[in-house]
């Protein structure tokens, strides 16, 4: 299983990709989408270099799955508002690209990758590279997506593991308690009043 | 001109298509995009039917510009983080079809619909309804997309009038002052630490 974590930020947003198969972790990527370049209140551009960035990634390294951060609202309501637009265009990025998207929160990846939620930024970044045997550091926002990467992966094998206890085997998707069903067609009504 | 008017919502999403030439205004279409059939809290389902849902209204009635509401943070944070999430996904339809997005406030709608920014949803109906010479009232989310598409032809005209006065003439482009420029390309790092 190929999983995509990203770590959603309007200003730059981290991806990871990590490969898990019978228990072992192989980090295969990671790296920041940046909107640094353009000007701020070009709110339509900076999604869209989101959303592209996402396609792309997705185009290059052909995931099964995805897992996101959820974020937290912000003291500051506007920063809020402008997370939530950039965590609406990658999403959409994934989930027009027929993948299934899995939602963990900081202090499940912190418990996960770490093992307690109180962790810091550092903890995460040095866990991740013990975990996946990297030569170096990654950075604070590509260590999160492959954290959140690691996440799922580890929720896929804690349900396999339910799963195979409650004599159901190894044929159960373990992607399917964060892949909601998508719906691949729009309802809406449309009018045409003369 | 063709403009596509949107009012975002998570549950219900307003559109409506406007034709505007020689400060005639024309209705084509509108209606709603819904989410409600999906359950609450599958947020990518409900992304990828807003998503879907504009990209076929584009293809169907081949618009030339949208406009988008400006939301406003909510009392509810959490409600704020949704409704952002769902624009999000709504201007990233609009983007990736190549339209250039233009934005206003329901005030500045409500001035250029019903002359006040005080004015109730029924008077918006109203006015939409007078202004497009429609036989019945639309729904309120629709009126508020028409809406939207009426501030913006009003927009293009004032900017047209403002060119006119400075002797450049008529070839500005009147969508151009809301619609900022469109990066092609995502802008990402990719590493592969081994």
């Amino acid at each position: 299983m190929r999983i995509l974590g990203i770590d959603p930020g309007l200003r730059t947003t981290g991806f990871g990709v990590v490969d898990e198969e019978g228990g072992q972790l192989r980090y295969v990527a990671s790296g920041t989408i940046s909107t640094q370049h353009l000007d701020t209140h070009a709110l339509p551009a900076r999604l869209k270099v989101l959303f592209d960035g996402i396609a792309e990634v997705v185009q290059r390294y052909q995931p099964d799955c995805a897992a996101v951060e959820i974020v937290f609202v912000n003291v500051n309501p506007q920063s809020t508002l402008l997370l939530g637009q950039a965590r609406g265009a990658l999403i959409t990025a994934l989930v027009t690209n027929n993948l299934a998207v899995a939602e963990y929160t900081a202090l499940q990846m912190k418990q996960a990758v770490a093992g307690h939620g109180r962790a810091q930024k550092s903890q995460i970044q040095e866990m991740v590279k013990r975990l996946l045997a990297l030569s170096g550091l990654p950075g604070t926002d590509a260590a999160d997506a492959l954290g959140l990467a690691i996440t799922h992966a580890h929720a896929g094998k804690a349900m396999a593991r339910l799963a195979a206890a409650d004599g159901l085997g190894h044929g159960v998707n373990i992607g399917a308690k964060g892949a909601p069903k998508v719906s691949q067609k729009a309802s809406y009504r449309a009018g045409r009043s003369r």
